[in-house]
């Protein structure tokens, strides 16, 4: 999984890192200003002093983490095996893992998008630049001679729907039996083995 | 869109059809017995002389849903076209359509169920539901030489996974340019012209 905050500089950063935690164990209902104190390095009056309500930081957060994955197209490009293997790779999250509490927060959050348009906005921003950058990862994939879909942009659509539809499932089922499915159609848009890719990677 | 409750016999039906129609206008986080009594044709106190919380009704509903669903499998291999079709549908829905709503009252009960174990419960069965159902619609129309997939198990979880993914961006978001792409992904996971279809349904 893309990691977001890795390296947190000065207090906003904090703040949104810990509010990134705390949304992952805790989940979007449960979440509290109190509890995303209880993840942040300094103290808590630093939070009431910038925000007034856990929606207005989690919004914040969320606007940051889509910067980031903006910003981080250019890396997608250099290595579009390496790119798709790390999209592919969260639905598989165990749920000890950090991803599948990361799903959790996400399925939460597109729930309450569909009756919220301030997170729905979110959400509209998130598809868009998956998609593009997903777009622009198999354009430079196929160019480099590793992929070989003739569609890169149906393909982008494709991958990114089925993925969103996975994320869901895991998030609110404890169903596993369409995974590989999901792995098997990544191959055969892209013709491209993902698991001798991931071994090749590893090397 | 399937329609459930179509018609209601006796009170308890009549009073699972009124929590469907809440749930569809108004969502689950902003229901209550109240709003539910107002689709109700009977007196409000009958409400509360069967049930104690909303979420006890609202779990009762989806579970009278379930049943109509699995039900409902014996129409679905008669015309298995219609079938897909009226699968596919639903997806396509304008916002001032019933289907566009029931699509958001399903994701935002997705959210609750990505923490809520109980919730969690109904959509593995729901999802087991679907895709055993689309998996015995797509066999019959293998076996009437309708459609030509070599195999309608992983053609159905396909499907269903990619459905779902784009009911969730659907209620989530205003974006619909992946739609072209579902509907061109059933015509050529099953190798049929639903537009064809669509058209020598109507006739």
């Amino acid at each position: 999984m893309r990691e977001f905050f890795a390296d947190p500089q000065g207090t906003r950063e904090q703040l949104l890192a810990a509010t990134y935690r705390a949304l992952r164990t805790h989940g979007y209902a449960e979440l509290s200003l109190q509890t995303i104190g209880e993840e942040f390095p300094k103290s808590t009056s630093l939070i009431y002093h910038h925000y007034e309500s856990k929606d207005e930081l989690v919004l914040d957060c969320l606007d940051a983490m889509l910067d980031q994955l903006e910003n981080s197209i250019a890396n997608d490009t250099e290595n579009p095996h390496a790119a798709i293997l790390a999209f592919l790779e969260m639905v598989h999250a165990p749920p000890e893992n950090p991803s599948y509490q990361f799903m959790r927060a996400l399925t939460e959050m597109r729930g309450q998008a569909s009756y919220d348009p301030v997170f729905a906005k979110r959400f509209d921003r998130a598809d868009q630049v998956m998609q593009a950058q997903l777009t622009t990862t198999i354009e430079a994939g196929v160019q480099q001679g590793m992929f070989e879909t003739h569609d890169p942009d149906q393909t982008a659509k494709h991958l990114y729907t089925l993925l969103t539809g996975a994320v869901v499932r895991r998030a609110s089922t404890e169903m596993t039996d369409y995974l590989d499915m999901v792995q098997h159609t990544a191959e055969t848009l892209l013709s491209t083995d993902f698991s001798t890719l991931c071994k090749s990677n590893q090397e």
